[in-house]
């Protein structure tokens, strides 16, 4: 059962706190292996006081080539990178990680990315849209700057944090200058997609983050990825409306951050040729 | 294939320098899965300039609950750990340590045990003979030691380093006062039980440790697990003599290192209560 466990497996992990929940341990190894990469995602559980110790030991490993980065470490990521993917630039957050051909250390951040590939895969594109986006934090800017580059018609965003959600709006203003971009309450009236990238419908704050329902013209997404049905979705499918999950969030990631990694064992190969 | 591989599994490590050739990993992690505990041994390749930052980090991984170190890493593991076992104290080398209850780490050395039952195995004990020991490394001052608790009718030491040898006879004096120990030249001649526990016959330095072959009445232990049968082994063998090797010794260590982290297990799932 584990003959494929050898002293030269690469090693891959994700930190987070809690870590218990998380499923791409399983998931990303998969994706690894079908690459044809003898690797493996472990789950590492880091609790802030102890992140940068952690951090430190870990890059010096000679066999670990990436790492991805969950709740609360994707700001703090950034301290422990030498360049950033463009994402990562235009969002100022990281969740995944790679060893380089020369030894230094590449962020990215697929968050966004992650959304866009999940709702495209339900056919659904943000694309000349007004789009009402709740949360921005790590994942929401993530979205926000990914949302913001497919051109929608109109882009709110409710956020409880002024300062947080007034430095969205500027750095989105940065890169797509003349896009409709405002701050406002959590309404859904009046917009055709809905994104929650708020901790809301969580296990600890089961709530919708929603004002009021959405109607059956408006679709949702939810970032949150358990449970597996948020009250916000349920709401919308009650209702009539598209609801698409974060399970859905995270399959749209696998692949991308199994490539990524998957270019940083190429870039090893060059280096032993 | 995966589906074992959750955010809720433990994680152990082997560390050493070169880590590519260990085949720890998967038997480690059959045997702990075997007791039921959802761990995986992982192959952690640390250069010895990063071994410090590297255990430093480790330690403080929250779902990590123990560690082997293997070549060359015996003696320096000393400094990283808060209390030692029989054997650890003993032989002044560790290779296998584990988190305890109070999170404090607790280092063994189990080379010298793993020995014992390989030879226990085989039906061989050193218990009442003449025993020839060739190497006072730290595997060979752990299996020194593990043998000297055995009561041998007369245990000899073959080293080439003077101060090592003399270090090791000291410190079995002081745990065995009145077992007949001395220092000698590597000859099998009058010896029952001859254990090489340096590194010759390994693919590098492929000659025997001997002076001279055994005859049929002495039964060799070779601690060089690759290549499979060494000169030594295989000299032994043709003069009709008794020939273990290696690969019994990791066998013999394997199931008592996973009972040693399966206690780290036990002690964390008391704390959880």
């Amino acid at each position: 059962m584990f003959e494929w466990l050898t002293g030269a497996t690469r090693l891959f992990a994700i930190l987070g706190d809690p870590i218990a929940q998380v499923r791409s341990p399983e998931i990303v190894t998969s994706a690894l292996q079908a690459r044809g990469i003898n690797g493996i995602l472990l789950p590492v559980h880091v609790t802030p006081d102890a992140f940068d110790d952690v951090m430190a030991g870990l890059k010096r490993i000679e066999n670990l080539d990436g790492l991805i980065l969950t709740l609360p470490y994707k700001a703090r990521g950034l301290g422990h990178v030498d360049s950033l993917g463009r994402e990562a630039m235009a969002g100022g957050v990281i969740n995944a990680v790679r060893r380089g051909l020369d030894g230094s250390w590449h962020g990215e951040m697929f968050d966004g990315l992650g959304c866009i590939a999940a709702m495209a895969a339900a056919g659904v594109s943000p694309a000349g849209k007004r789009v009402l986006l709740i949360g921005a934090g790590g994942a929401g800017a993530a979205i926000a700057l990914a949302v913001a580059g497919k051109r929608p018609a109109h882009l709110r965003i409710a956020e409880i944090d002024d300062d947080r959600a007034t430095a969205l709006v500027k750095r989105i203003a940065a890169i797509e200058s003349d896009l409709p971009v405002d701050l406002g309450p959590a309404d859904p009236t009046g917009f055709d997609l809905v994104i929650n990238a708020s901790p809301m419908g969580m296990a600890d704050c089961p709530e919708s983050p929603l004002l009021r329902p959405v109607t059956a013209s408006t679709t949702v997404f939810d970032v949150v990825a358990k449970p597996n049905e948020t009250l916000l979705m349920a709401s919308a499918l009650a209702n009539g409306a598209m609801a698409i999950g974060g399970a859905e969030m995270i399959r749209g990631q696998v692949n991308m951050i199994a490539d990524f990694f998957a270019q940083a064992k190429l870039d090893d190969e060059k280096d032993w040729i």
